[in-house]
């Protein structure tokens, strides 16, 4: 058996909002596919032990936001790398809430669908949720982010045909033992305003992992 | 509502096959995805009227062939757009049969996956079978066909910059009307042999639609 198989499925990425009556709260899943049209229906699987899957027990309604292409690792770091038991996820993002009370993401997304729990099935260590769609909207014409894309951008390197090439002084990596991103000094974190060609050595001690936020002391040397 | 936003959703596209006591057949599906790793399990969606299903329930157990991007239309059409009630799909396929006797497609595939039915959820129209993995493996390192790839070729132009490019007479397309594939002049039908710049009314009598294998008599212009 060669489990590698299972990697090439392929997936979108997403964000899954959901409530209670006191709170919000919403994480990153990959996994999202629509069953039925008539009437149109969508499943979703999430951890037991997510926060979200609390919420959505409770409140039977979840939002599904769909992330651009063109999103920051940073997006996906803020709701996949964290927990909302700890922090308010919410608190720094540009956000709408549906008649329902279910939180929708509008920066870096192309549109939602909401939906109504209609059934589940236990599955060890994750519930799938059968949810039937009561609303949709697009937001922006755009292309969605795919799993495949986002891993490809989490180790880029920029083609040394490019005008951002600047040839490194070594070629030491370094991997955030967090959530397993990976800087590269050809490429640097110009998102994080460090440019291609910056020794990992030399970034600034405030700049934190572009993916989950970490501390640069949070990395260590990739062998 | 905006129900297009279910269109922004991202899919695989696969080959899940299943079998009775004296029979195999599969068919094309795009609703894949994994829900667990420990243990492996993945998660399908059947309409309930198809021959698979009947398969599916029958001997609990199912295939999953991974389609390779470079696949030709007709694999997906000789898989997607017919019925195993009445035609044996593997007749002109090449394929292996895995030790439980299920087909596996080896033609312009990347691997597969071999699941035991462990659980199943009814949703109107279709059934979600959750499998445990029993078996995978990898023929060929190369990248996966989407569903969104899929779509792009289906109505494929060719750009005026590429030598393929001829100028049209005219720019009269003609769509399938058993499976909605479109004829564009511009872009002809190369697998077929059917050159770009020809015009439809030119085509020989005895071509089919390189999806589903429909007459040339079954298109009409589209307008």
């Amino acid at each position: 058996m060669n489990e590698q198989a299972l990697y090439l499925i392929n997936y979108g990425l997403y964000i899954v909002g959901s409530k209670t009556d006191s709170k919000i709260n919403a994480q990153i899943s990959n996994t999202v596919f629509q069953v039925t049209n008539k009437p149109n229906t969508i499943v979703i699987s999430i951890n037991k032990s997510n926060y979200t899957h609390e919420f959505i027990e409770t409140s039977k309604l979840f939002t599904v936001s769909i992330i651009a292409k063109t999103a920051p690792l940073s997006l996906i770091g803020n709701f996949g790398f964290k927990s909302g038991k700890n922090v308010n996820k919410f608190e720094k993002i540009s956000h709408l809430l549906t008649k329902n009370g279910l939180p929708v993401v509008l920066e870096h997304t192309l549109g939602y669908i909401e939906c109504r729990v209609v059934n589940s099935i236990d599955v060890f260590t994750h519930t799938l949720c059968v949810g039937e769609v009561i609303d949709a909207e697009i937001f922006k014409k755009d292309e969605p982010m795919t799993y495949a894309y986002y891993h490809e951008i989490k180790n880029a390197q920029a083609p040394k045909s490019t005008p951002i090439y600047q040839a490194p002084k070594s070629s030491k990596k370094y991997v955030c033992k967090v959530c397993g991103w990976v800087y590269d000094p050809e490429v640097g974190d110009p998102d994080g305003g460090i440019k291609p060609g910056t020794e990992f050595e030399d970034i600034p001690d405030n700049w934190v992992c572009p993916v989950c936020g970490a501390a640069k002391s949070d990395f260590e040397l990739l062998k």
